[in-house]
């Protein structure tokens, strides 16, 4: 399937069938689509956590309102953003990069000080009376960045015919302690079940997909 | 290509050539992409502007730091989230969901109602004292659907081998006032030109691309 086709084929799957499992090779192609993902500076921060153990899937249903895709999810996937950036964090990547493309680390130095200086004097959490520029907080900002990731790993999904529900609501807190983010400096942002659908039993599987009225969406400035 | 080859294929390019035009069909299919994205409770509160008019790209290069993609892009798609949710805004795509799908508009009112709760009592703004759960604000929320919509656009547009620049750094207030869209409701959050690369002339075309190591990425809990 192309993207288009796989857009329309997939779905926000609301029943798994708990007895098929998804093959590790296509998780595995999921995953790499998010590690590739596109982010802002190339900074890429956030982390995948993949989950395969089924106690910690059953830990997880009620962090996400009894979601039961959560628990019959033969792999569930949480993204979690980088809870602020620090300079250890941007040193890091941008030395590896350097590293990787055999360039000098100082080649890249102005960059990564101005990053610094936007990052590192922005808040970490959102703040009331930000000025107009800064209305933002690096937490946000990483969340951000780690939907572009969730976004790629859903479209990798539904093109190797893989169901997914994409899920925001749940308690972040309750799962960030169950997952013992805050010492990794991670905070979770969304999270991707993984499986396939039980047609059968799923109540929105034959229902039309509906998107707003392409007028209504799209503006052209000619 | 495929979307993990598109991926590695992509980058974000700093230097179109501003002869090559992207054919419309293309570019049709990338904002489709966009269209077709998921979002929460299919609410899709964000709109596409789709920018030809090089005098207006010419007017957002000052506003975007004078990165030059944006005027020699051959398009120039603008992402806009909603300024907030509204009650007219829920009820309109829940009402016309019942219609395309033959179903009655009362079929969903406990889940519209549910999500009115939510939002109409949740700050428009980022809100610096925000209980746990509510630490979160309508336009942010909206902010990172468009975020999900962008990225199958990337997706898309790299999996026709049309290149594109994912692009935040700009002054949203001023692009929101140059294409009025405050009083259509809405905020700029990200931009994406497309076009087609000049490899010559492009300092980041020839470079490898670099993730964090995959260790580094992904936790895995089995």
């Amino acid at each position: 399937m192309n993207l288009l086709e796989a857009l329309q084929w997939r779905y926000a799957t609301k029943k798994f069938d708990p007895a098929k499992k998804v093959d590790q090779k296509l998780v595995d192609q999921i995953i790499d689509a998010a590690w590739l993902a596109p982010t802002s500076s190339g900074l890429q921060p956030f982390q995948v956590i993949e989950i395969t153990n089924q106690d910690i899937k059953n830990k997880i249903l009620p962090i996400a309102s009894n979601q039961h895709q959560v628990a019959d999810a033969s792999h569930l996937l949480v993204f979690a953003a980088w809870d602020t950036y620090t300079e250890q964090r941007i040193d890091s990547i941008f030395d590896y990069m350097a590293h990787e493309r055999g360039l000098s680390p100082d080649i890249s130095k102005d960059y990564s000080d101005m990053l610094k200086h936007t990052y590192l004097n922005r808040p970490a959490q959102p703040k009331e009376d930000a000025l107009p520029m800064e209305g933002f907080n690096n937490f946000d900002h990483a969340a951000r960045q780690a939907y572009i990731a969730f976004a790629m790993s859903i479209a990798m999904a539904a093109e190797l015919g893989v169901d997914a529900t994409p899920m925001e609501g749940f308690d972040n807190k309750a799962l960030d302690a169950l997952l013992n983010l805050k010492e990794k400096g991670l905070k979770s942002v969304v999270m991707l079940p993984l499986g396939y659908r039980d047609s059968a039993n799923d109540w929105l599987a034959s229902l039309k997909k509906v998107r707003h009225p392409k007028d209504e969406f799209l503006i052209e400035i000619k």
